[in-house]
Formats: C-alpha cells, structure tokens, sequence
C-alpha cells in the first residue's frame, strides 16, 4: 500500500536541514498576535507563507476579516487560504493551522533567545512558534516540497486555512469559516488539524474528543467603595466572606463537583469505553511529570484518563477586586468577582449546564443570609466535541503513523477545547481529525517552548503519508 | 477660664484665608512615601516644614532614619523634631502628624487635581493630604502664627514630631521614639495625636482607645508551575479549591469569627460599658452614609460601635497568585496566598491570638484531605491600646472642645490601628490623646479625600484651646 512512501521519505530526510532553515526564518518572525506592537509581524508572517505556498506552485489567497473588534484601530491580520491541486479525481483535504504566537521574552525565563530557532545536541528546537503552531503548518509546505522533488504525484487536493489570530481568540474566523463551507471549501472531503500534542513523548496518537468550556463570574458586592478594615470590620457584610463560601460550594478538594443535577447531564460510562483506557501509552509518572508534582487527585491512570477527558471537571482561577498583590493591605474589598469555569463532555447541553449553575449559585448564596448582592454571570461557553475514530479519515490516519512511528496510534481525547475544530465539524459536516505532531513536553504557551527535531521531521513523513492512506480508502467506508 | 481665647480666636478668623493658603502649599507638594520616585517630593515637604516652623522661631532638627529597610538605595525622609518654647514653669505637650500621603491619581477617580486644593462652594477643600494629615500638622503651625499675631503668651511648650513614613509603616520611627524618649521628648507631660476622624459629622470626639491588628497569609502549593485547566481540571488537587474552604472556615457571613478559643480571650462587656454606647452621637445612617450601603451587620448602633471598637473582627482581604485581571483565563494557580487580618482587642494577647489561628487553619486544612501543602505566615501583629479618659489631657481636651464646638465632646475608640500612639506611651510613659479634626466623610485614603473648611478653622482653634486648658488642669490630676 502506498508505494511510493519510501522515496518520499527520503526525500524528506534529504531536505531535513532545509525544512530546519525554513522553520527558523518563521520562528524569526514576532508574529505575536496579543501584541499590538507586533501586528506588522504577524502579517509579515502571513505574507511568509503566502509567498513560500505561492513558489510551491499553490493557488492563494490573503483573505482580509476587517478591523479587530474593540479596537478599531487595528486591523485583523489576513487569513491565508491556499489551494494545491484541484484533480477532480483526487480526494480533498482541508487542513487549517495559525502563524500566530503566544507572547514569548527572554526576561519571563527563557533560557535561549525567543525568536531565535536554538538547537540543542538533543536536537530539542527551542523557539516561540517552533511547535504551537508553525512547525506543523510549515509540515503541510514541506510535504509539498519533498513530493515535487522526489518527483512524486501529490496524492489529494489539499485545501489550506491558515490564520493569525489562534492565540486571541481566532477573532473573525467563524465568520470566514461559515462563508467559505460552500465556496473554498467546498469541494473538502475531510478535515486535518494539526494544532494539539502526543499525550506523552513516546507514543502518537490521533485525538478524537475535546471537553468544551463554560466560563462564569459571580459577583458579590456591597458597600459603595472599598473600606478599611478597621473601621468597618465588625459592622458590615464583607462580600469577600460570602464569595468565598459560594466558591467554596461549588466543589470539593477531590474535584467533585458539587451543583446538583449536573452528575445526571454526563454520558455514562460504558464497560466498551472504560476498556479502551487500560491501553493508552500514559503512566502516573507521565502525570506528575508535568504538573511538577505528585499531586494527582486518583492513583490510577484510568481514572486519571477519565477526569481528563471524560468527565466534567471545575476549576476556580481567581478572584477580581480583591487584594491581590504582595505584602499585606488592610482592605475590605467592595466588590468581588469570583471566576471559574466547568469543563463539559457528551451529554452536557450548555444551556442546561448554566441554568444548573445559575440555580446552585443562587441558592449557595441565599442560604448565606447574607444583605450583599450576587450576580451570576455567564461569559462563555464553548460545546464539546466528539468524532468518530472509525470514519476514513481517521484510519487513514492510524496507517500513516503505524507506517512512519511503527507503532499503532493512541486513539485519544483533550482536556481542553479547541474551538476551530467544532466549527469546521459544523460548517463543512465533514469528518474532523487532529493528528499532533509535537509531543507533551513542548511546552506550548509556556517558556522554552520547542519542538524534537525527530517529531518535525518524521511528523513531515506522517502528515505526507496521511495523505496518500487518505487516496487509498474506500468511498463508501463510515462517514 | 482661659481668657485669652476669644482673641485668639478672633486672629485665627483673620488669618483663616492665609492658613488655607498654608494648606494649600502643602498639599501642591506630592509626598507619597509609598512611591519611590517621589521621595524627593516627601523630603521636600519635610524642608517646607521645617521652614515654616524656623520662621515661626521654633528649634527645629531635620533628623534623618539612614536607609530603607529592604530598599537600600532609597534614604529615608527625616523625621521633623521641632520645640516651641522652654519655660521650665509651663507644661510640654508632644505633638506627632505626618507629612506624607497616600498615593493619588487623577485617574483614580478624583473629580479634581488631586494635588491641586480645590475649595467647593460648601467648604469642602478637597486635595490628597487635606485631612490625612496635612491640615492638621500645619494647625500646629497655625495656633502658633495666631498667638504670636494676637499678641498672646503661647500657654505651654511644644515638642513637635512629623514623620514622613506614617503611610509606609512609619519606617525607623519606632526606634527614634525609644531614642529620643529621655532626650528630645524627656520634658514631655503628656502626647497629643491629631491623626483620626470624628465618628459621624456633627460631633467631635475624642479618642481613648484603638484595636490591635494581627495580618496573617495562608499559602497553599501543589504544582511545579500554573497549568491550563483544560488539560489538568480533573486530574490534581488544585490549590484554589483548598484555599476558598480554609478561607471560608475563618469567618461566617454574620462576621462571626469561627476559630475556637478566640472569644474567649475578649474582655467581657460590664453593664458600666455597655451603657456608654446609647449616648455616642452616632446613627445607623451614619454608619450606612460612609459605607455606601446598607450592607450592616446589625440593625443598632450601639451593637455596631461594639462591633468596631471592642469586639474583635475577622476580614478577607484578597488572594495572592490567583487569576484576578479582568476577563477570562482557564488557569490552575500553582501557589495562592490568602491574605486575612484580626482586630484585636482587650485583652486579646498578640501570641495567644496566633497560636489559635494557626492551630484552626492547620486544622481546617488537614480536613480537606488534600495532597496539597498548606503553609501558615504571620505578618505582622499590632496590639490594642487603651487610655485612661479620666486623666487632665483628656479633660482639657474636653473642655476645649465644648469651648469651640459648643458640645461636649464624645469618648470613643476606634476600631483601626494607630501603632504610634502605643509607641510613644509605652516610651514616654505619658497620657496619650487622640484628638481629630476632621470628620467621617472626609475619604483618607480614598479618593476625593478633603477637609471642610469649618473643620480647619475651628480645628486650628480647637488645637489652641487645648494647650490653654492644658497650662490650666491642676498638676495632681488622676494620671
């Protein structure tokens, strides 16, 4: 199957060095997209792919989306739409990736300059960018290249969607992907992300699930300013005193969550699904690993799987309006805004899962006696997603990696959401697979963000050969 | 009695737009000690004293304090010692004020400059500094401009003492104080302190009494580093959750302080007490005036006085290392510090105090369960002070008070901290008196702080009044 595999990735260990070089110019490029500052690099980065996709021979387009909303004053960075091949005969493929970064100084902690793609004698790629996200979009480019010269028929149509504004929140980007359902994409078989990571550093997988995210305030306020605490303390209502037991009520310290009715919203286990855990290549290890400490709340893997993946889990990040500086300030604060958000997983409606939170918080506080105020806010939420493994697009996908990593892949869910994927679901109804190329040590978003050389490389072989698996499967397999 | 004083109050009438001018010199200087980058400014003020009191013909010393701690390249602002007079056959009173401020920003919310006096046309003579503690330090300067104006022997010797760290900690104060006790302020008959607030208003008052304040942190730690909920929420204790509970066990809504032994420490209410309350010019809507709500905890005022004065309190200042910017962030902090604070009051001994807490929060930490560390911080401890109301430097206060005001004065505490006043009498060994001029509404600390003119004026001649009762008490008055 997929004969013509072998040159191909010969082809790419041959032009390894140069797929390094191009990584390094993209990671030169401050495309920080939270930065106001450094929106001219951000387009700059854009305007680097176009061209590098333009000299591949690839039809493209800037797609501009307008002013960015609330400021005004700045415009959104283009989204680049691409188009390689258009053989009616060929299966389509639609690939989306962003050029943008996180923000990244040399001063947060980094021990390499940032912006400057740093290879260690492991062949660690450290750089901002390098795995999150512009490794795995330049991967689809590089395919490319080594098909052309290893003098190898690309094997589909690839359709490519590459935008600016991942990190701050895709702004723009729904919009575009809904317009274009019927027009560029139209003609889009399946769907590819590469935007996630390997649940360890050993094993790839193909993930097929995300929680998705409600996000809510509760604010408790009172006295019409801040007051001092030793003239008031003793006379009056704090609202910090009320915030803390509402936060309190909502879960335990084992991470149970403790809003009634919402147990009954999650899908139930079944004996199938619980079998399928045993297999993933994780260990406990690999979880304390990267918390930094051995403070998992279950001993098992499995468990630990499931609270990751499968069941709804509540976090509180912090509190707005209070005192939240070093030292010590005799403050008591006004008004506070308590924040914390509920990971939701199949069967979880979001608007079922808010009336239930609106209701508890508002009970909480009542049975406080409390004469302060409360107000639930809801700031917002995102579904989960679920595809199926079995479809095409996924099988493909599993030979590819069995092919280039010799191993079966781990058939995964995330923890966290990545909203793109449900939109893509949704505009186009195709099937949506996220195939990492990075591994769990990347350390996207934090400092000293890198890519493994080998994960780029043989992750360039994997994304190739997913493409030819893709020609060779069925029509008619399940959609 | 003290006949004199109507002519001096007639210069003070005289001088009253040149006395504003005084303040408003002052309040043009910007000497927040909180800001490194004005310590010029502060030192400045100190100079502009220390002028205005050569001219006057006082002896004045600039004394410096030598470095600020932790802060090494920053020197302190002198402490103005100043005397007024050396008649072996008068008594010395010391007076302490602080020239510093609070920080101030336009931005802040002020409806004026906040450096700039600005008189509105109720009086209101808005400006940081105004009340907190410029106007009353320069009423100081003020009686001894109007009695030398009027032509009237000054009735005693003043010592003066103004610090310029009072918002800072009061930095190298202590030490000066014990110092200077047996040398600058040996001749010292007893303290006056013009540093609070009226209660309300309308009445003066004159203060007896202050709670301690013992500041505490509960720091609570699990993993290496902050981590993103959607990958972790599920799968780690999280030190927010622990936290929000350790927290809400200290307090409950009613302000009820939870930990086990504390009441017990607190002096018990006599009847004599008790029935002190009914007659303080103080009223619920006072109290619901300066709190901005109606948010109190109890609907009487002499319970509400209790609650500020003589019971202790238990506030919830903030977090620390929690998310609390505005918006949305899907964080696990690693590390949150909760801040909290107790006003203590007789006879409530600062390490009894501590050991209670620091059992209760170990306490309601190890019934979490959670694999998290919690670790426990005292801050910094402040104990009560309370003064005997029946001595002469009351009573002479008293009496200048019914003078000016036309009423006899209220004896109240207070529920804050005034460190310094427990300095200089355990130092001195003297009667210390609190004695204000400005009133509840005048916002220290806050924005928009101001002192009414009429607060000014009749302060300035209240302060004088004062000194003339003083030379007057008989020298065999209850000590």
């Amino acid at each position: 199957m997929a004969p013509s595999l072998d040159s191909y990735f010969q082809q790419v260990d041959t032009l390894s060095e140069s797929f390094i070089e191009r990584l390094r110019k993209a990671v030169a490029i401050p495309s920080v997209s939270a930065d106001e500052e450094r929106r001219p690099d951000v387009v700059k980065m854009g305007e680097f792919l176009a061209s590098e996709l333009k000299t591949l021979g690839a039809e493209v387009h800037l797609r501009p989306l307008g002013k960015q909303p609330h400021k005004e004053h700045l415009e959104l960075p283009p989204v680049v739409l691409a188009r390689y091949g258009s053989d009616k005969n060929k299966r389509t493929i639609l690939v989306y990736g962003h050029y943008d970064v996180q923000p990244a100084l040399k001063e947060d902690g980094w021990a390499t300059e940032p912006f400057t793609l740093t290879v260690d004698d492991k062949g660690r790629m450290y750089g901002r960018g390098a795995t999150d996200d512009k490794g795995p979009v330049l991967g689809w480019l590089n395919a490319i290249e080594a098909h052309q010269k290893a003098g190898i028929d690309f094997p589909v149509n690839l359709l490519m969607c590459f935008e600016g504004m991942e990190e701050y929140g895709s702004e723009g980007l729904d919009d575009l992907i809904h317009a274009e359902a019927k027009n560029f994409f139209a003609d889009a078989d399946a769907v590819c992300i590469s935007d996630n990571y390997w649940l360890g550093t050993e094993k790839p997988c193909l993930t097929y699930g995300l929680r998705g995210c409600n996000y809510y305030s509760i604010e408790i306020s009172g006295p019409g300013q801040d007051l001092h605490s030793g003239v008031f303390g003793g006379t009056a209502h704090e609202p910090m005193t009320d915030l803390v037991r509402v936060m309190g009520s909502l879960v335990d310290p084992q991470g149970k969550i403790l809003i009634e009715g919402l147990d009954a919203l999650v899908a139930p286990l079944t004996d199938e699904e619980k079998s399928l855990y045993g297999d993933i290549a994780f260990t406990m290890d690999n979880l304390y690993e990267s918390l930094g400490s051995q403070t998992g709340l279950f001993p098992d893997k499995e468990r630990t799987l499931m609270g990751r993946w499968r069941f709804p889990s509540l976090s509180l990040h912090g509190i707005e309006g209070a005192f939240s500086a070093p030292g010590a300030k005799t403050v008591i604060p006004a008004k506070v805004t308590g924040k914390f958000s509920i990971r939701i997983v199949p069967n979880m409606e979001i608007d079922d899962v808010n009336k239930l939170v609106e209701a508890h918080v508002n009970k909480a506080f009542a049975a406080l006696g409390s004469k302060n105020t409360c107000k639930f806010i809801v700031q917002h939420c995102g579904k989960w997603w679920v595809a199926s493994p079995k479809h095409w697009n996924f099988t493909a996908a599993a030979k590819a990696v069995e092919r280039v990593w010799k191993v079966k892949p781990d058939l995964t869910r995330e923890g966290g959401s990545i909203p793109v994927t449900l939109t893509f679901e949704q505009a186009t109804g195709k099937n949506v697979l996220l195939l990492p190329m990075g591994s769990s040590t990347d350390a996207a978003h934090s400092i000293n963000e890198k890519l493994d050389r080998r994960n780029y490389i043989e992750g360039i072989k994997l994304l190739g050969a997913y493409l030819h698996y893709v020609a060779e499967e069925p029509m008619n397999a399940a959609a």
